[in-house]
């Protein structure tokens, strides 16, 4: 099942050609946030407050005419996993991993949908692109093994983790507005039984700049998981960004980027460099 | 006006010895998930959805009957503040500021209210304390100025900013369970017309650890306000813990913590280190 929200917030099933609009079942579920239906959804179906969704009736749209969104456009958290392929971990000249880095949090409001801009911060600090495969959370997960860890995935989707390449710390580095492009939908995990397995494929202005397979992953999805949730709680709709593989490099106004993961969906954004600033301009950087 | 969850999620404004129970006025909004009502309540406050709240004929509680619980149980974003006071800038050995560190982001599934216990996950690893006047953002802010930065806050409260001395990256080791600590309530903003002129004590086993005023910090709230703003939107409900003076120390098992900041509150918490175990054996250590 392919969920994503479209046209201003509805919710729907991506279904061949079509979207299927299930944004009328949640009616009866009073307003949510700025976390958004799906973010709900998947919230109340962790506490068996609603079950799956009723395709029944629920009207079509053509999928060639809507404007897919972020499907969650403000997830409780978003956790990276730094230097997590082999390659990308020798491009970095990093000798460490997960264990010993730990994983890092963007912030929320960082997240963009399908066919938005990634906005560069600065004229004079590069910007990379990193893509990654992006795990949804589904069930509250404390403590978990790497055997019960995949229980606890509602789905997978693709994530570009957009990083300036300066001296601050990664948060604040990954987490300026547009940096979290997601999408363009959730492939729910019953589609993905093993995500360890998936090529991906990270183009940038028409070449092609990271190509891996996820079995390359250093901790696979099983071991993030665990991981993770030995240090936080990890809550429905949290959404881990995997890694990413050698390739990355610098954005550019105008660029497209396109990031493709097997099975999960193909997602594209564009890049504005035309706000950038310089670096010495930042607030407060003169008043030390 | 001092605002707090208390009794499992009700909504009450702190009045003398009373609790004000505002809970039934938020019952026409519909159902708010893990953010908690006060934080759905900032948000529409923000829109416009809402105005001020009516105390006229809201049943009374006695405070000391009462259990107050974090007033934000998980919040948006939880923004910290590295090395902000000259004299922790000193013990740390640190030579640069908020605007070469960065702000770093810690977990908002770490959040803990007044009388419950940090919990240790290390039996071999410092876990410190650190005492911080935390903001709470109430418009939403996006590359504001320092002269407007007060505008886009809501109140005030106390913040524990729990760490582990480790390697990780700073959102790993401040963001286990139980990490921040926040509370009683949150003072709002109309109280405190200037936040940078508040005495700030942070005991721990009955002696002062930490002792300052907040007119020391290096990046002033409206600086922290008008730095963050610039990377990433501000939206309400965010916290931004502003950052902590010298003392940090570690935390023994059966400890007390009281951090109290003048006019906003007096915050206490427990220390349990019964379930701590060795940092080797944290998932994946061994694995690589």
């Amino acid at each position: 099942m392919r969920l994503t929200l479209f046209d201003q917030g509805r919710l729907g099933l991506v279904d061949g050609n079509d979207i299927v609009d299930v944004t009328e079942q949640l009616a009866g579920t009073g307003p949510y946030g700025p976390e958004g239906p799906l973010h709900r959804h998947i919230e109340r179906l962790a506490d068996g407050r609603t079950g799956p969704l009723d395709l029944t009736g629920a009207p079509h749209t053509p999928l060639a005419e809507a404007t897919l969104e972020a499907p969650l456009p403000r997830p409780g958290k978003i956790i990276g996993a730094p230097v997590n392929y082999l390659d990308h971990k020798a491009e970095m000249e990093y000798t460490t991993s997960v264990a010993d880095l730990g994983v890092f949090l963007k912030a929320n409001s960082s997240v963009i949908g399908p066919g938005q801009d990634i906005l560069l911060p600065y004229t004079d600090k590069r910007t990379d692109q990193e893509g990654e495969l992006g795990v949804i959370i589904g069930r509250t997960a404390s403590h978990v093994s790497r055997d019960d860890a995949l229980d606890h995935v509602f789905g997978y989707t693709c994530v570009l983790d957009i990083t300036v390449r300066s001296g601050e710390d990664r948060s604040t580095r990954k987490s300026f507005d547009t940096f979290t492009p997601i999408g363009p939908w959730i492939v729910t995990a019953d589609e993905i039984p093993d995500p360890d397995t998936l090529d991906l494929r990270c183009d940038v202005a028409g070449t092609t700049r990271q190509r891996t397979n996820t079995a390359d992953l250093i901790f696979g999805v099983r071991e993030l998981i665990a991981y993770t949730s030995s240090v936080m709680t990890l809550h429905p709709g949290d959404v881990i960004a995997t890694g990413t593989p050698a390739g990355v490099g610098p954005l550019s106004h105008g660029d497209r980027v396109v990031l493709e993961i097997e099975r999960v969906g193909r997602l594209e954004v564009g890049v504005d460099g035309s706000g950038a600033t310089a670096y010495a301009q930042r607030p407060g950087y003169h008043s030390r």
